[in-house]
């Protein structure tokens, strides 16, 4: 199982051609206010061909139609990608990364409290070894002086 | 946005009780041998309601019969956890935590990439420092014996 990079700030294509890849894929006309047009465009008919297999074209619809039009971008990006990952691992899909990134969390965590617990009792070893050394040269100046 | 704690090894029920949330959800009858009742009993109606908002009926019904009967339950807590995730956050959904932890992990190695860094600085000053202490100590007995 592999984590995939997400990248999420994505902007919806400024000219929109009809029909979309999602009238095309679901034999309908695609209207001029077509709501899946400008995130689906019929250069890319796996990504809807994808979203569409795991949510289904009604409720991609539905998704969009609640959110306001400057996120609706970055929606579609969240659920091909995470389409992607359902059919990629179709037990886990999403959460089986979201588990392993926990997993990896936990363990940099530990891996780090170790290493800082590490350094903490150097720099004690340390500054009780320069004291040692300060005392000794100020033991060695006093034998001089006598 | 904050990232839920995923448990992904859940296990059907034994007693399948009839009819199952999600035929009760759907207005169809729960038949025998129905494939979703052993994981949406009754008694959780929320559990189907938000996994079906998200996937659809028919989606969850097609995954589950694509998978093993032994991973089915995994599969269905997988997607009501990012069904979950999808109507917290309509946005990024589970991406978004994926998103989080990415960046928390990053973060993580930086910040133990640093402590093992200044834990080899501190290490190497250390043996200079016993190698200094050796010198003088030997130059003493050089002393004492001259």
């Amino acid at each position: 199982m592999t984590t995939e990079s997400v990248s999420l700030s994505s902007q919806p294509p400024t000219v929109v051609v009809s029909p979309c890849a999602a009238c095309k894929i679901l034999r309908r006309r695609c209207a001029d206010k077509c709501v899946l047009a400008p995130y689906f465009p019929p250069t890319e008919p796996l990504k809807f061909t994808i979203a569409h297999r795991v949510f289904g074209a009604s409720n991609i619809i539905k998704f969009l139609q609640e959110l306001p039009e400057s996120q609706r971008a970055d929606a579609v990006s969240s659920m091909v990608y995470e389409a992607n990952a359902r059919i990629r691992d179709p037990v886990y899909g999403c959460a089986g990364s979201i588990c392993q990134l926990q997993k990896q969390v936990n363990d940099l965590q530990a891996q780090l409290a170790k290493a800082q617990a590490d350094l903490l009792n150097i720099k004690c070893q340390q500054t009780n070894l320069l004291a040692l050394i300060c005392m000794e040269m100020a033991h060695q100046n006093d034998e001089y002086i006598m």
